[in-house]
Order: C-alpha cells, then sequence, then structure tokens
C-alpha cells in the first residue's frame, strides 16, 4: 500500500494504473468506520486498482460548523486500509489542494438548495468541487459513495452527468450499527445519553416505513409519525423531516413515484442526518 | 477525417486514441477563419490525433445577444478542417450537450467578474462549464486558445489549475487581417463602412503600445490616448478600455509588472473586442 500526498504523483501514477486496468476510488474525510470499509470492499470487487483518498475538505464546512474538530486519525485509518487490500491512500495537505488564488467552484443548481442545503449554504458547492478535483486527480473508472449521504449522492451523480465525466458512480446502502444507528465519523461526539437519544432516529424511520407498507402515501401523515417520536425526547432539535422525490430532492405531498425520508437533527450539539427510500414493492 | 457527433462515441474514440498517442484539442463555435486555422495548425503540431470541436455554446449567450444569428456554416468548416489534416470533428447538438434536466455550472470567481464579465454577465460561467465538458469529452493532451479572447483563456487556465484538470493549455497570438483588424467570426456583420472603422481599434492599441516602448507606465495617460483615437469616430461606442494586470485582470494604475490593454466596444451593432500586452523588454 502506498500513500501519496501530491497531486502529480497521483496524477502519474493513475495514468499508469489506466493502461493496466480498472480504478475502483473511494473519496473519504477519514476516521474511517464500518461504513467506509464497507465502500472500500464494495472497490475491491470493482477495480484492479483501489483508491482510498483522506482529506478534511475545508470548503464544504460552514463558517460556524466543526471543521477544527472534526476527528482525524491517519495512522489508524492506514491500518484499516491496509487490511482491506487498499493499493492507494491519497493523502494530500490544505494547500496541494487549494494553493493560494483558488477560485473555482462548481454549483449543482437546484439539487444544492434543498435539504440540508438549506441551513448548510454552501457545503454542496465545496462537495461538488472537492470531488471534481479527486476525479481529476485520481481518474477513477468506478467512484463508490454510501447512500447515508444522499443528496451529496444526488449531487454527485448530476454533476458527473451534466459535466460528461467518464466515471461510474457506485451508490452503496448505509451501514448501522447493531442498534440502527447509522454509521457517522461524528457518532463520536456523543455523549453515552445522546448516543442513546439518536436511536430515536432510525426507529422513527423504521415506524415512517412500517406505515408507508400498510398504505400510507400522504407525506404529512408519515412525517408526524417521524416527528412525534423524535419529539418524544428533549434532546433532540430537528432541522428537517423532509419526504421528496428521489432524483429532484423537491418535497411531495402525496408519494406516488419514489421518494426519500431525510432527516436532519441534532442530538446535543452534534448534527446527525438519516435517510430511508419508500419504494413501490 | 471523421465527424462524431454522440458524446459517447467522443469517449470512445478519444480512450483508443490516447493509448496511441497525444490528443491535441480546438474548441470552436466554427464559422472558421484564419484565425482558427492557425490554432489547429498549432494542435497539428503538438499532438498525434488532432480533434476540433464546433459548437455554438447557448450558455454563454446572454438573452440580449447573438446566438441565433450567430454565422454558421458546417460544409464550409469541415473543408477547412480537412484541409488543414484535422482528425476528428466533434459536432454535437444542444440536446446532447444540454439535456432535460441540465444543472451544474462551474464559476472561477473574480476572474469572471472583471472586463467583458461586467456587461456579459454569466458568459465566463457558460464558457468555463462548456470548456470542462468539452475537456472530460475529448480528453486531449494540449488545448490550444486565441489570445484575442484573453479573459476566457485566463479563466480557462485558472480552471484547469483550480480543478487539476490533466492538459496543457496552449495560448497563440491573436491572428490579425493585413490592415490590423483582429480576426473573428463576427466580422462578418461589418458593413464595408464599419470594417473600415474598426481599424481604429487596433491602430489605438499600436499608439498605447508605441508610448509603453518610449517609457510611458501611467495608465490613464495609455488609456486617454486608446479612448481619443476610437472618439474621433462617431461609428464607435466604447464598453471599456481597461489597462490590467496580466494575471489577476485587476486594473492597475501604473504598470510594473505585465499588463494587458483589453478594449470591448461597439461598431455599429457589432462587439469587438481586442488586447495587446504591455511587456518589458
Amino acid at each position: 500500500m502506498k500513500t501519496i500526498t501530491t497531486v502529480k504523483e497521483m496524477q502519474a501514477l493513475s495514468d499508469q494504473s489506466r493502461k493496466d486496468g480498472k480504478i475502483a476510488f473511494v473519496p473519504t474525510m477519514g476516521y474511517l468506520h464500518e461504513g467506509h470499509l464497507a465502500l472500500v470492499r464494495k472497490a475491491r470487487e470493482l477495480g484492479d486498482v483501489v483508491v482510498v483518498s483522506i482529506f478534511v475538505n475545508p470548503t464544504q464546512f460552514g463558517p460556524k460548523e466543526d471543521l477544527t474538530k472534526y476527528p482525524r486519525d491517519f495512522d489508524r485509518d492506514a491500518h484499516l486500509l491496509h487490511r482491506e487490500k487498499t493499493d492507494i491512500i491519497f493523502y494530500p495537505d490544505v494547500k496541494e489542494m487549494y494553493p493560494d488564488g483558488y477560485s473555482t467552484y462548481i454549483e449543482v443548481r437546484k439539487l444544492q438548495d434543498h435539504l440540508c442545503g438549506k441551513t448548510r449554504v454552501g457545503h454542496f458547492v465545496g462537495v461538488a468541487t472537492v470531488v471534481a478535483k479527486l476525479f481529476n486527480i485520481v481518474k477513477p473508472h468506478f467512484a463508490v459513495f454510501g447512500q447515508k449521504d444522499y443528496q451529496q449522492l444526488k449531487v454527485i451523480e448530476r454533476m458527473v452527468r451534466d459535466l460528461n465525466m467518464d466515471v461510474v458512480i457506485v451508490p452503496y446502502p448505509t451501514v448501522r450499527e447493531a442498534d440502527g444507528l447509522a454509521m457517522s465519523s461524528r457518532n463520536t461526539y456523543l455523549s453515552a445519553e445522546e448516543r442513546r437519544t439518536s436511536l430515536l432516529i432510525s426507529a422513527s424511520m423504521a415506524k415512517a416505513q412500517e406505515s408507508f407498507q400498510k398504505g400510507e402515501r400522504r407525506s404529512p401523515i408519515l412525517k408526524r409519525t417521524v416527528e412525534e417520536m423524535l419529539h418524544s425526547s428533549d434532546g433532540i432539535d430537528i432541522e428537517y423531516v423532509s419526504i421528496c422525490d428521489s432524483e429532484t430532492l423537491e418535497e411531495v405531498n402525496e408519494i406516488k413515484n419514489n421518494a426519500v425520508l431525510a432527516i436532519a437533527c441534532r442530538v446535543g450539539k452534534t448534527r446527525l442526518i438519516d435517510n430511508t427510500i419508500f419504494t413501490e414493492a
């Protein structure tokens, strides 16, 4: 396993790798958990060469967000990636990715404004921009993204299609703890009590999913189910509970095609998101 | 010489071409003149495979601009490109480049706001976006751009550097008619009288350049030289006469490093631009 820190070296290595086979890529911000490792295993299935990037991207954090305290542990990450037979870790620093005078940004209009885009203004511009950069650096045939960041996945898919990027985006289902909490590097912020409270998120989604399976198609009813359950604890502040079209992310009042139930809330100071897809059987 | 109209076919052909050698690319909006052909000859020197795109890009035209009347003549263009030993013409239609639901745009902040960006709002977003798309489709090693569109060149250079696009941008000096007028597809809009009037643009630049060579470094003085000459005809409306830093495009009051004298004006209804670089000997 190699660790590469410069853009130039990574591009040269990718050019070389593309001659012999397929590159499968997993972009991450590090502090890896089982969710990330599932993506790496998927990449291992798809590619001859597996590249994982570790880069805490400053342009996707707002001024009041947790950029500086975002958890980091490169040695631990490298150990885990080695065990998953990763070939290359791309691990640039901020200066390498955003040198002085940097000024180019990509926006995926409309999609970037819904859900998390309402409160995290500029977040998806940062995400789209860094992913475009990483694609130009790593030159992958496949890139694997978790469905837990559903809006991110949709923004990336749209960008790839619109800008004719020659890479296949592979979505991967959300990996959960045994008790249902969606895996996230930010879960490490939670106290023991907050950790228990946070279970209401997946539990409320399961209840809404059950109601949907029994035939309920009215979004206000399904959302009330979720909201009531989340409000059953004082420890949760809801940012949004949304039921939206699974492609456009526009709110739907009644579920006709595939729709997504997406939740963002705060448990203590920790912002958590989760989602589930309502699919007609 | 092949003409390719779909993104998919072009990408497959480019993948193939990259295995054997280097691709040199000239993006154009067609209605080719000697200026374009000089770029194609440069590309012929640089690449094993020469690709020229012809696409009148709607996203770089403002609502009141000349998109619909922009001159087009594919057969003539194809004939000229064949003579220059072009290998591939990429000639997509608007639906192929911007299908329904298209929503991704690239902005090069700051650079896009100066000079032509002030009146042509959104123009450079359109330019950056279509060039990024074309690069992802044609996958060139080299791309040749004329210096006549100086701000465009700088926006593209910045985008390529910022987004880590693995392509070398090759600038090419402005090609002029025997009497000095910079070549442009829009010159065909000019009446005989307007054509004569338009000579004041290059003549005024030559006069300012002469003054610079004699030691004048004060921008207001150099600009006045240009403006007075342009105002000597009733037929010219000045949009801007700017002396700016050759990299940041910010106005300079006194020339210390390399600077650009850039002019945009209307001769009748036709908008013409030109520029010259002040270089210390």
